[in-house]
């Protein structure tokens, strides 16, 4: 069965002086926040600087001054964002970021990103981009113009990984897989020392891991099925320089790397990329807030036909 | 502005003893048949073999015992397949087969592969298939499972180019383009020589061409817009051996072929496909119906980070 496993990603900055979103917001708010784009929250965890909520679709993570929430699926993440506005008011806010993946059943999407930023127009202006072209890869961005600038040190990097290898997408379907083989296999001990992790199998398929070290955070997401496999890694480590050790692991036919503020995007891709991948997408800008933003798409060269995958006829439009 | 030309496509096979669809079928049925999907015939040419009609988005072909319905945009063309069947009975099909390319602005269409395919269901038995991976270029395509065998000799060629360059691209939107600009540019003499042609330039932009000699058709369609560019071509001609030519006029950074009973569609590709684009996509496969199918996507590899699209915020849905 076919699961959107593209996210939608909305970033807000506070003014800390006005509140303190780790002591002064209780858990039953983002609960509350989350329910707006109809997703649960499933698990908690936190340390002095973040709190990491594990959703039935996806992450939120929460800062003194900040709150990073993922969806994918078919949820309506700008829901949850103009809830926290009308909440709080959008006096408190210093800066927005919403983004959102290319899906590819966008036909049972509630809503596209143009709709979507014409929520966020009511409350701030902005300014709203695609990177890469419609026919290929692309991410849709949308920044508040504000006087609002990004910290050069604020990175964060996003490496998305599609079509996996038929043995990925076998091991990680397997029936009564556990937390620990999925961590096994990922190599999650090597990639995240020291981390406290919180995840999540779910039933039939997929699993979700959110982690947190200091101020750092990693999340995973798994959509593991075979003809529709997507496993997404977002953090505040260094992606580029994992991507060896997780395009290894998952030996996907295509994957994308973004950034914000790696400055040394090109050369870091230059020496992590494996050669058998060819860029296929490239775009980068530097942003009006200050964000230097990279994305990229990789892909592996076919050389042999394969079959084409039969759908059901009768069945699920989501199968196809 | 954005404009969906990834195309739908049905090729109804019938019975010729029972009815000949060029001396018993008006034009005013084939009227009504394309009004069925939203769309308006435009213009006429015909030879002994075959009525070739210009619609205001893409094609109809009509031969003796058969017909080729191709439409863009928003076209909702399985009501057009349905009218038929029910104007004259499934009983004197011998074959239907529809496909259709995967879409940019899904969420626009009034249906989706999944929804037209149930429709077809109602009136006859198929299996259907997805060439190409979620994630890249992919085509849908549903055929009926009775006892029709294709003839090998009866081949169709598809070629899809996306982003053209900048140059091609500014030459097809010039403002008071002229069919004779057009078809300079696309050489269309030297591609095309002897054929009786028949082509349309839409306001404000947007170009298509039917092309008919003896028993041979070729047709183009062209969305010209920078950074949503897309140029169909389909013919019983034998586009791989042509796509030298096509590629060095349009500069596409990706495109498709598709081929119907080309046996040698690996090796062509080997000679033909110029040595700067790599296979992002390779399937193929015999149908039950004895058609052998290739499908296969080639990109420019990127070298250069490239700037971002700019989108109007407060805009249309479908400038994204």
């Amino acid at each position: 069965m076919f699961f959107e496993g593209s996210e939608k990603k909305a970033e807000v900055l506070i003014d800390a002086n006005n509140i303190n979103l780790l002591t002064d917001v209780d858990n039953s708010f983002w609960a509350k926040l989350v329910n707006c784009c109809h997703a649960q929250i499933l698990s908690t965890i936190e340390n002095s600087y973040c709190k990491a909520f594990v959703l039935s679709e996806s992450s939120l993570f929460v800062w003194q001054d900040r709150f990073l929430i993922l969806t994918c699926g078919e949820t309506h993440l700008i829901n949850s964002v103009e809830y926290f506005i009308t909440h709080y008011g959008r006096e408190i806010i210093t800066h927005i970021i919403y983004q959102r993946k290319n899906e590819y059943f966008a036909q049972a999407q509630p809503s596209c990103f143009g709709d979507d930023i014409k929520v966020l127009a009511k409350f701030v202006d902005g300014k709203a981009y695609r990177f890469g072209e419609l026919d290929s890869h692309h991410t849709y961005m949308f920044h508040q113009t504000n006087d609002f600038k990004a910290d050069a040190n604020d990175k964060t990097y996003e490496l998305l990984a599609y079509q996996i290898s038929k043995k990925a997408s076998e091991i990680l379907t397997q029936k009564h897989l556990s937390k620990e083989e999925v961590r096994r296999f990922l190599c999650i001990d090597e990639l995240l020392p020291e981390f406290t992790i919180d995840d999540f199998v779910f039933d039939p398929y997929g699993y979700s891991m959110n982690a947190i070290k200091g101020k750092d955070y990693f999340t995973i997401h798994v959509t593991p099925q075979e003809n529709s496999s997507y496993v997404s890694f977002e953090s505040s480590l260094n992606l580029v320089e994992l991507a060896p050790k997780i395009v290894d692991i998952l030996k996907p036919a295509s994957f994308d790397l973004l950034s914000f503020n790696e400055a040394d995007f090109e050369s870091l891709c230059s020496n992590n990329i494996p050669s058998d991948y060819v860029s296929n997408v490239l775009a980068s800008t530097m942003l009006d807030n200050h964000y230097l933003v990279h994305f990229a798409n990789f892909i592996l060269p076919q050389t042999q036909f394969t079959s084409p995958i039969e759908l059901d006829v009768s069945g699920e439009n989501h199968a196809l």
